[in-house]
């Protein structure tokens, strides 16, 4: 049985007990959080995210990339959000690897040559977050005034720690 | 009170429930989802995913992008997943919009010329699960033989309707 077939078959439990149909499609608290594509975070039970309340952007890392300014501008120029919060975790992936090692790996796998991607790993949880949050502080394409913070989640207490806000 | 700040009053209530803290890193179901950044849509709840079984990357659209990708190799070749959904989404965002009308809008509210951007927006939405589920396909950073489905979320009723398995 695939994961996708375990899912379908989840899915008919939710919609038993499902009775949220009615929400605007613009987030109620106009908000957006860049998270982690980490399995040991779900970021709307740790934050008390209800459905409907908030954009929820996740890659590799929580990182700021021309992927998340993207959806970043749509969900504040067309959707209403006014406030962002980033948050990384313990333990990510990210803290693992280099660029070259992965590179390497890369090229070992798929015999694809990937030199001149950056896979965005850091060594430094905390620096990590800084960056991304002055990332988007600084971006043109980010509403000017917007309430930015950025957060570490530990994935072993579960427990959120503000790290810094702009 | 900041959108951040009621985040940090909520950890304080989840992190008192919880128990998960010893979970391993690679998600325990080897599975990444890609889906739509949404309020509305909340892929844990929906597709029944308990932490630290899945990893979920999330953008406007649920759109592969050089950022999903990016995502999805540190998923396969460094944490072991091996199976990929893509969950788009009913009454998205990305169907109320063109690229030169979202351009037009940052140049009048952020003063930015943007035209050379693609907002990834779709006019079709059962076609954007297979335009998305045929471009993993088809990536040659993608592990071969991997199984990808694309589904589509019914935010009316919390449905998810397979549209096609590779």
């Amino acid at each position: 049985m695939s994961e996708f077939d375990r899912f379908l078959e989840a899915n008919e439990a939710f919609i038993s007990g499902f009775t949220e149909g009615d929400l605007p499609l613009p987030p109620s608290r106009h908000v957006a959080v860049v998270a982690c594509m980490d399995a040991r975070l779900h970021p709307t039970s740790a934050l008390g995210i209800a459905l409907g309340e908030s954009h929820i952007i996740r890659n590799a890392g929580g990182r700021i990339t021309d992927d998340t300014i993207r959806s970043l501008v749509i969900s504040q120029q067309l959707l209403e959000t006014r406030e962002i919060v980033v948050l990384h975790h313990t333990d990510c992936g990210m803290l693992s690897f280099t660029n070259d090692e992965l590179v390497s790996i890369v090229n070992k796998e798929l015999h694809q040559d990937v030199h001149n991607h950056d896979f965005l790993p850091f060594s430094n949880l905390e620096q990590s977050v800084i960056d991304d949050v002055n990332q988007l502080a600084k971006s043109p394409l980010i509403l000017p005034g917007t309430p930015i913070s950025g957060a570490i989640y530990d994935v072993k207490t579960g427990h959120v720690s503000e790290i810094l806000r702009k």
